[in-house]
């Protein structure tokens, strides 16, 4: 099963700034072999779900190893069965909506 | 790693309706020895990662078995290392704070 | 417009425990008359949107006040055309199908 | 107060193609005079607090009329009183990390 995915990692009990934390969870998801892509307010994921969700623990693993006692994470995670659709798809078939 | 989490599943390209999808789920979530909580904005969740994710990804299995072509489903999940908490823990946290 | 939402504040760049500030916006919520339900990854609130939404924005001012910099907040707002709908019913209907 | 915000609106009770819908918002979050990106779980958003929302309740109230009986939406919203921030500002902040 095919997942889509947001994620938005939320580090808690640390300082203010946490793109260290992001970025290390970036890494974790381009060892996956997951294709992503990182936006203002999360990464959005495409891969099979296990694979998604086991780069999700191995993230919030990652964190904690690196200091942040707590963790609060946004997961927005999409299938379907009607047809294959990419991260891309979903953009194009806005964008084509939009120059209707 | 134990996680706390809430669980709201969204059917689309079904009937306006999705409480027999939602009870579906619950009924999964009980059958993996998960313990949970029913409340109007979806269903929280208390137990090992792997244990709530294995069973969040058979919910997705069962709803589009069901019929539902399409499931957005929002996660949000919570870690913590510094102390154990429960879902019970977390309100009463609030609730003491709340009769200072 | 009626709106059922599920509020999660997060406090960044603050202690671990954030139920200080979760209590704090809890009484904002009831100031505006609005009615709630806290639960273990948030709160419950029924209301007139534009009440909800303001409410919302001066937990998010209150937050600041109390000394968070940073706070992420998630908001899962339902609205509907078709009939009527209380934060109860939408429990009561999911137990109706559970009990079938 | 300025918010950065991800939205994700999900019609219910509708066809298994959303676009038409993210569109229709799209254009009144244009209309709005926001600044915007589309992605593939959502819009991200700048702007203050209250035009922000009010263009959310806009949108739902769009989608009502354009036939979706019911709407379930995440908004997850950022603010921050340490420093100004913009969309951009965010993703920089994560890619000077990972180049680190």
């Amino acid at each position: 099963m095919k997942a889509l995915v947001n994620l938005q990692v939320i580090p808690i009990g640390t300082g203010v700034s946490v793109s260290a934390y992001i970025a290390a969870c970036g890494a974790i998801l381009e060892e996956a072999g997951l294709e992503t892509e990182l936006h203002a307010n999360g990464t959005n994921i495409e891969g099979e779900w296990d694979r998604v969700f086991e780069a999700i623990k191995r993230c919030h693993e990652r964190v904690h190893e690196m200091g942040a006692p707590r963790i609060q994470t946004l997961v927005s995670v999409g299938t379907r069965t009607d047809k294959e659709q990419s991260l891309k798809d979903k953009v194009e078939s806005v964008r084509r909506r939009t120059r209707e």
